[in-house]
């Protein structure tokens, strides 16, 4: 974990993927040290090609100190190596942060659990995130998000029209602007419009270990495949539900004493720390998308 | 877990299931009480209806300490009992170690983990289990095996007739005649006449987290769809492939630093420890089979 | 787990140890039977003397089902089995929620989960707990106490006379007459003879693994030590400073990159379970203390 | 984990310690490219000062590739680079195996498994380390360790002379040169010379959850506190008892119903594994000891 422990100058998160190949992280360093930053974390990895003759992947985040007056230096440097050694690379500097829409559904547990960690400051690390707006289709966690003065939306779904629905939950998200939008229990499934507007921009947390009970009802698959775990999984939303790169997961021990309302109880617990940790590995750019998984630099 | 401090006259463990009603542990302990049994260790587990009027079902386990000369009551009164109340009741008394038959593959993990808890009286308190015999399809496994005076067979499989071999495979077995039969990694599909004849008592060992990745090269299945644990799966066999019900389940963390031979290594820990786990709880008469869930009581 | 699904008549839980003995479930059990009452769950545990000659322990719980107007016999029946038998016993009557008043002190992540799960249902099954008063010595936690209908006592600390203030805190208590005190993170040590009114019914969550890190700062103690797990530890209070008998424990993974302010983050995760945990089990009379440990039913 | 896919050339681990500062990654990685090396794995974590005005430390691996020939050129260029930086730099080449010795006691479980584990290739990537003799009080571990090839002396306890034990210990370990000394449940205390003479090269597994249950009979230690998680730990061994850095632990959950064969059952378990992933991170060059605790790149 990066220490919150503050620093003088400014902070920049630098996340980098490209072919594998010598001397990247020399050159990601060195231009780092020649524009007067300084590296106060880098994680770095290399994933081998399978096939023979075809180049590895390389991932790299480094978080670096910048004196005052170099951010644009710096920029500019980024995007000639990137140029230069065909490299994606994202740069994030700690200025503001995130924007954070939350979509929310009858159940509260992680709405209230993100709210919590929000006042506690637990949304990231340096800047981190700011929860901008929630909208649900029940009004169960009205209160305890206009409590700390965040807007509530509520856009109810029986007997309406569903693409006006969902134009309506569109609309709300361009009014909302978020960088980033978690789907907090949100029972129903986007349109694929909505979800590719987001892309790499939406986790979701599913109450079952995926890729097993995907879908829906989870907890009463589990119940009756007679699992001995139950487990969380958050995960990036892609247009094939319950099928985008995983962020992060965990399991809970259960025996046949837990019924599907235990499992629920069990569950909960699992979903907020889950849906808690990728949001906030998230917001502290740990995460890159690699086709159907992530590398996270914890 | 019940001790393993050694009592004076006999010892006698009953499972029991029937349909919930009033009075059954009253009926049972007092069964036991009155034929001079004293109660070691009692677990019991009621599952209650899910459709309205119909009735719940009833597991139970003890461990009895039986004075000597009152085992033919005991059994007398035991099916009396279950005749009157509808009961399906086992006795089983500690008078030999179970028999217990390896099948192996190449893979010796396993193998090799359950020989060194028999060597170390691990396999189940209270007599348990002895290895009386393991048959491969490799050769990898028979030197760890026959230096601790066990039988090996091979039956090796290429080029040969597959219904010969299984018929060899199925003449071995009944040869040495196992109560319980382990699948240690043995990696072939056994035919569904061979399953049938140890329904109930063969227990497999999946490396993965069913239900999810099922069938062949689950750690391949794993690594590309990204997931953050992965697990194993100890379960009785039946006719359908890596069905049947879970005895014992657990997961490990994983990253993106850790490549389909690093899952390997850390799911053959997982692995010994979950098979074992399992063995040892049929061994115990913890187990009771419910479709396809299983009570363990621990 | 206990299941939640309604039942028909009365519930009674009762709590059982005595010297152990043969026919004491019979006892128990037929005692139940014969005074119309059915048996949903039982538990039982024999802890095996360690001294020979010396009788062992036996703890039982039981969960019966008394059809209307057993009761008064049914607690009739067990005063004089206790009597006969020389157990103690103690029997719960689903009548009422146990009223629990929590002390807090200025970090309120165990508080306000408390009350989230209250708010929840979650805090025991088969009529729980009701949160009746929180006392703290900080402001921190007044709005969510008060946002749920609940007394938020403030006592402030600063410069004042502790006697006063420890005598406060009992008046408090004395006027709110809880059957359970629970200690959120109250970071103050309590005077032994406000202690001893609560034997057996004041739980503490302390923020290491016990016995390692009593006392205080027990994440800067971890992290100078460099363990690589941290710990959290529900336990009974008693006069001596973290010593009691031990209901719940977890821990969760730390590396050399977790600082104190990360372990702090962390911790709190775990605090919040392991607390709710034992919470729960207590409310649900699945605990039993002998000497410094407990047999919890779970 | 560091993938076990073959490369081409010579592979180098560089460990490196100093004082925090700009530049020390561009200058490491800029000397590895300069020399023809190409970087395979990277990582690195600074520990901020905690007081104000003092430099941070900074801790750095890399596994790099280097083409045939530029070994020396590397060699030298690092030294001064430690000498200009003022840096504690180690190279590791994978020349050959580390020498390991292991000194077991009359329980076998933690040497079977490094047996065990070394036969299938796990002690180790890159190289790794070679099991090259085990000493013993005890002839329990005899069959096993000579089936595989390995001397195995016993020096028997029993009525001798401590100090002409110690020396007999010493003198072996002289004899068989290993770069690194495992006690795998040795039961016995080492005299401090001898601790002192392989500092930072012998690694102990400890069968309690360290600082708890340091000394002996942690188990019984552990139950009479009424524990509900065991552990086990790995640490380098130094002068004061069970007080080295620590490498690794583990926990597991225990209940009321775990008496302490049932706990040394269990906590063999931990045991092997704990020790196991320690040797092997030790070997892999992944550990930095810093005081007291260690960095451990995994």
């Amino acid at each position: 974990m990066e220490s919150e422990i503050a620093h003088s100058g400014e902070n920049c998160r630098v996340l980098i993927s490209c072919a594998d190949g010598a001397g990247i992280i020399a050159a990601v360093s060195g231009l780092i040290a020649e524009r007067g930053g300084n590296i106060l974390d880098a994680d770095q990895h290399t994933e081998l090609a399978t096939e023979p003759g075809t180049p590895g992947l390389f991932f790299m985040r480094v978080v670096a100190e910048v004196g005052t007056g170099s951010r644009e230096s710096l920029q500019t440097g980024f995007d000639e190596l990137a140029a230069r050694l065909d490299m994606r690379i994202s740069l994030h500097w700690g200025d503001r942060p995130d924007r954070v829409a939350i979509l929310s559904g009858p159940e509260t547990h992680c709405l209230s659990d993100l709210l919590w960690r929000w006042g506690q400051g637990e949304l990231g690390g340096l800047v981190g995130g700011d929860i901008v707006g929630v909208l649900s289709n029940h009004d169960s966690g009205r209160a305890m998000t206009e409590s700390m003065g965040v807007e509530y939306a509520c856009v109810p779904e029986s007997g309406g029209d569903r693409a006006a629905q969902e134009r309506a939950v569109g609309d709300w998200l361009d009014r909302v602007r978020p960088d980033l939008v978690v789907l907090a229990r949100y029972m129903r499934v986007l349109p694929s419009w909505l979800v590719e507007r987001y892309d790499g921009r939406m986790i979701n947390i599913h109450h079952g270990f995926l890729p097993a009970f995907a879908g829906a009802r989870p907890y009463h698959q589990a119940h009756a495949r007679g699992v001995k775990l139950i487990g969380a999984t958050s995960h990036y939303v892609t247009a094939e539900l319950d099928d985008g790169p995983i962020i992060a997961q965990e399991t809970a021990h259960v025996s046949h004493r837990d019924d599907i309302v235990s499992m629920k109880r069990l569950g909960r617990d699992l979903e907020r720390v889950v849906l808690a940790r990728a949001v906030r590995q998230h917001l502290e750019r740990r995460v890159l998308v690699v086709g159907r998984r992530t590398v996270v630099f914890e």
